[in-house]
């Protein structure tokens, strides 16, 4: 009987945000690693951050500055709960890594909090208050993290203030190589340095890449999946921060890698593949980053519409 | 038997360009009005143009500045016909009225003279062909018309120099309404106002709106089609040039439009609606031209995917 559970543990994918293509809008879940986050009652109302755990420890404990704390918070203001939590927090995405860690503590914290009240909540509820504990994070609402962590798989989010969500189907056989060296790359710091305007034909081309890749999604067009994965605005003002970026990224192509680019902020990157090359591909980019002083975590997985979820 | 063809006549429809939210990489074609383009063998090598009829009669006649001439000059530089062409245009489309009409001519050109010279080019480089011609009237090469006039319904091209073509399913039931004030834009004028760049925010808001569009489109999904089919980047910047724009508009979207924007360059106006709601939404849009001291001409068509072809 939920309604009566004293703790509930969620567990949330870690994700690509940006796939080279739809800054701020698209992403998709990586469900080989992710934070897990325990909320129990507690008779005084708010949050409570009482233990983090796990790949960080450091997090800020006061629940506003908190992504799983803010998230609450919003959650709470929304459903007028009986109760206030005591969260726990279980790292398992690093810090800084641009995998979406502040996006699934966060996933993970309504979906934990969720199934505590039994108030099933739809899920576009859910993604609401997520996104104003993300928002702690970068400073800014976007949902190309927390909707796959949340969904699961490749989701377009559409729209901030009334996010409409789309799970776009990956051709099959495709699969996601993670390669993540061991440095810290500031959020903020990534945004920040982004300039204010796009050039009219960057726009172009880069809006003729994202519909190409969109529309290879849905008719399972492998060519054109690889045509159209290259981002001409983003990642060019970014690359700079990930040293041997160019070289990572032409080992990558050069293995047959459908695409490859900046995992959100970076420093990750991440590349598709077929199945067959998938595995040279992450050899490809794990030595180029040697050569570059880098020594990576990497994982090869399937794209797969699996999101956050209650551990039982 | 083709091969001994002396004259071909081919159809081009005419096209929506931009579509709202793929500027420069998407249209849909209208197969209720279009050019025809007879094509002939003549002995000299080189293009002649012919004959000019229909809608407009003052087209350039020196091959190289006529969008059909300068098409079949390109055709002529690949294939190294035995012969040279002679070219009836009978223009079905108003000139200035952003749909497509210099496109149209190209298409149907180059496809009269494949079929005249029984060459049977790939549809690809019918493309590229007649993207050549359609550079003498934009200045720029583009395929938001040439491709779905070649290719029919609602068509994107990823790529300029080896342009990739999708044609995108469109939502069953939905209905295209064209409406077109009495009054000539010249599209050079409507390109060169322009700003050169986008803001940072309105490229993700737009490409949101893109790839909602695109991903509405594959999965019938009428209300994501509604809340991602707006223009926030060219629209904005062009409707000052077409009287009464803003309440034409309002009015389509109140009459239960799914979306309404500029055809093109303009000054042409077209709205997407399910089939019950396109007649009042046609009314309404002329009503308010009207109302603007604008006579109108207006199509309620399908959106069908049939390109251009020899009329036999």
């Amino acid at each position: 009987m939920r309604g009566a559970a004293q703790r509930v543990t969620a567990f949330a994918p870690a994700s690509v945000g940006n796939v080279a293509i739809g800054f701020d809008i698209l992403g998709f879940s990586v469900d080989a690693l992710g934070d897990r986050v325990t909320v129990s009652r507690r008779a005084e109302r708010g949050v409570e951050i009482s233990a983090v755990q796990g790949l960080a420890v450091e997090l800020a404990r006061n629940p506003s500055d908190n992504t799983a704390g803010k998230a609450l918070l919003a959650l709470s203001e929304a459903l007028a709960p009986p109760c206030g939590f005591c969260v726990q927090i279980d790292k398992g995405i690093p810090l800084g890594s641009g995998l979406g860690g502040s996006a699934a503590s966060a996933v993970a914290a309504v979906v934990a909090a969720d199934a505590l009240l039994d108030s099933r909540c739809a899920r576009a509820d859910l993604l609401r208050f997520a996104a104003a504990g993300e928002a702690v994070a970068s400073g800014d609402r976007h949902m190309d993290n927390i909707a796959p962590s949340l969904y699961g798989g490749l989701v377009l989010t559409v729209g901030v203030d009334e996010p409409r969500v789309k799970q776009i189907p990956v051709p099959g056989g495709v699969r996601a190589v993670i390669v993540h060296p061991h440095m810290y790359l500031a959020t903020s710091k990534a945004r920040a340095m982004l300039r204010p305007s796009v050039q009219l034909s960057d726009f172009v081309w880069q809006t003729a890449n994202l519909a190409g890749f969109i529309s290879a999604c849905y008719t399972n067009d492998l060519e054109m999946l690889r045509a159209s994965f290259e981002d001409v605005v983003i990642e060019p003002q970014r690359q700079a921060l990930i040293p041997g970026f160019t070289a990572v990224r032409r080992a990558a192509m050069q293995s047959g890698a459908l695409g490859c680019s900046i995992s959100g902020a970076g420093p990750t990157l991440f590349a598709w593949a077929e199945a067959a090359a998938a595995p040279q591909v992450q050899a490809a980019m794990q030595a180029e980053f040697a050569r570059h002083g880098l020594t990576t975590d990497a994982w090869c997985v399937e794209l797969i519409a699996r999101g956050a979820r209650v551990l039982e």
